[in-house]
């Protein structure tokens, strides 16, 4: 197979990717290692950035989560049994966030995709990225039982952190930033309305606790818990106690309970990879970078990445000129710090850290007091936390 | 003797407590362990907050400061070979800070409280706080070869974090805060006019270093070190090269340089004790908290601590009431968790990090890009370092 842009990767950063290449004329071809089906189901992230709203718009991809996005004009903080609220509209000269789950993304965009778009295979496993420095990359892929390839101009790594593109770069050329946090998050869905109308971030002594929904009857709540825990040593009633304990503030606050429908564990990292470039092969989101999912960065990061790149590659495509695509690492890489600065600020001022002692403590305390005290501290969290600006 | 307030330490706040209590109408007295010609010529910080400032001017101690005062209207941050300044005024309604020795202020308060203030007593090293719970707590005190004692309404410890007075709270009712850099800084004092009008803070891999002042004619530059450093390793001409290579940001740049009049190595200590009351003893400044230098707060807090406790003392006088008192050490640290969380922010942002790795610089690069691209951000930082209002 020939194609324009090969696309590795069919979650939300390949699928909007090709469907902005697709409606600006550029030719490409989408190959997803796992089925429809499971890629359909897939629980993810679910708070999007007003950048992010947007792109989908102007992808025409938006009907959906225009009907049923949930917009949200602020969150809570808890901490030491008070409630303090920050306000983002009044702190971002209005700015929102929309809660809409990744996986009606990912549904809208292959409903799309199959009705118009370029061709999106599925079980289509890339195996490897070859000559990615040379003019005509090739994906080489397996799809039913058989060995194909993919010959490109340009291949965009979207497969994400456990994909094969960022293996295609050199190990002289890449450079790794990691960073461990000393815990997990145990999530559930749950078949119940949230318990109030926004996110809830709790910091306590017994570990953080985070409230959120994926839509008007369907809770998403998580816990603190130590790295290697065992979903199965959390049954639903000790999940959902520990959630009462760690929400507390007075008497009267009690959170919703309903069937719990998922449970898992998820590890919390910070990575980057850099450069995101290397000859005709470029990544975008989880491929290059990791963040804990704290401050909800990580499918933003994955849009604003793909916004960019779209960009470059169809002026590419009118033009002929690559100054876009020449700078389009660097360009995501200073975004990408400051959301993993956020993200990594987010967690460690909230989390009860296992390595930490007193001191520490009382500078989360310190933290979150000067949060709520001052409007300048408040903006910055807000404006991070709605999305810094993409740039021009 | 007896007294009504017992101030241990004449060090800038026992001092001004003297002076702010004595205009007040309400007996004190001062006991200094060392000679005055030690207090008068040590060196200490220099950088004055604007409410500092304000302090010495209620207190009619500042014609001098006045005089000599070097007004600053912002700070520059070096790093990744780029200079960006942060302008005070224009990001805090008008702001600034005043660069002014703190030798020179303990001189000005000694003058004044020799010439007409209240019994200030050198060599007279206090031994213990008795009776602190009691109505008439006690200094014991050594001066001239005899023991003493001094009998108070009140004992203000003032005595810096090595004194008694902190000593005397009881060990069940403390709680000790506390963190180490895993550096120190030498710093040196030089016979030679500043290299430029500002305070530099310079990040680079070679470690922190810091441009600052004295007065027109003296400089004051330190070097991030390792713990431990002795400073006879590092003759004058070591110290010049290396400032020299840590400001470098193009072939221009050069300090100048002079003779180095003092030389010394300073430890990097984060330290909060509470309460900083115990019945009628109140801790103030130093005896009850350290910061690093970082973000030149020392100073600054022990004086917000000593308009604190002024008030609460003159108010008990004028009318018996009790109230400012009683919540002396919960407003004092509500600003001095603050102060910790600032300095300790800006030391951890600015250091090379011993223990840290390749993800830690770029988050400290993360941090300094996001305070020189951001105007909430900057004005965070310009808010802190100009101090935080006192309470009403």
């Amino acid at each position: 197979m020939r194609t324009t842009v090969g696309i590795i990767g069919g979650g939300p950063a390949g699928l909007l990717l090709a469907r902005l290449l697709h409606r600006a004329g550029v030719d490409c071809v989408v190959l997803e290692s796992r089925s429809r089906e499971y890629v359909e189901q897939r629980q993810r992230a679910g708070m999007l950035e007003q950048g992010t709203v947007h792109a989908l718009r102007e992808a025409v991809a938006a009907n959906r989560l225009d009907a049923e996005g949930m917009v949200h004009r602020g969150i809570e903080l808890r901490y030491a049994r008070e409630s303090h609220r920050i306000d983002f509209p009044s702190l971002t000269g209005g700015r929102t966030v929309t809660i809409y789950p990744q996986t009606k993304i990912v549904q809208d965009l292959i409903a799309l995709q199959v009705a118009d778009g370029p061709p999106l295979l599925f079980e289509a496993e890339a195996l490897a990225v070859e000559n990615a420095d040379s003019e005509r990359p090739v994906v080489r892929f397996r799809h039913g039982g058989r060995e194909e390839t993919l010959t490109c101009a340009w291949v965009a790594g979207c497969d994400g952190f456990h994909g094969v593109s960022r293996a295609a770069i050199p190990a002289d050329l890449s450079r790794e930033y990691a960073h461990d946090h000393p815990y997990a998050w145990l999530g559930i869905l749950a078949e119940v309305p949230p318990s109030c109308e926004e996110l809830i971030y709790a910091r306590g002594e017994r570990g953080f606790a985070l409230h959120s929904m994926r839509s008007p009857t369907m809770s998403r709540l998580y816990l603190q818990v130590p790295v290697g825990t065992d979903p199965a040593d959390w049954p639903d009633d000790r999940v959902w106690d520990e959630l009462d304990a760690r929400f507390a503030i007075d008497a009267d606050w009690a959170l919703k309970r309903g069937p719990v429908v998922e449970k898992s564990v998820t590890p919390m990292r910070s990575y980057v990879h850099e450069p995101m470039r290397h000859g005709r092969l470029l990544l975008a989101g989880d491929a290059a970078h990791i963040v804990p999912p704290t401050g909800a960065k990580g499918l933003n990061l994955a849009v604003s990445d793909v916004r960019l790149l779209s960009r470059a590659l169809v002026r590419w495509h009118s033009t002929g000129e690559t100054q876009l695509i020449d700078r389009y690492s660097d360009v995501c890489l200073a975004r990408v710090w400051q959301a993993t600065r956020f993200s990594y600020d987010m967690t460690k001022m909230l989390h009860a850290q296992p390595d930490g002692d007193a001191f520490d403590e009382r500078m989360q305390l310190a933290r979150l007091r000067r949060i709520t005290a001052s409007r300048h501290a408040a903006a910055e969290l807000a404006a991070n936390y709605t999305g810094l600006p993409l740039p021009e």
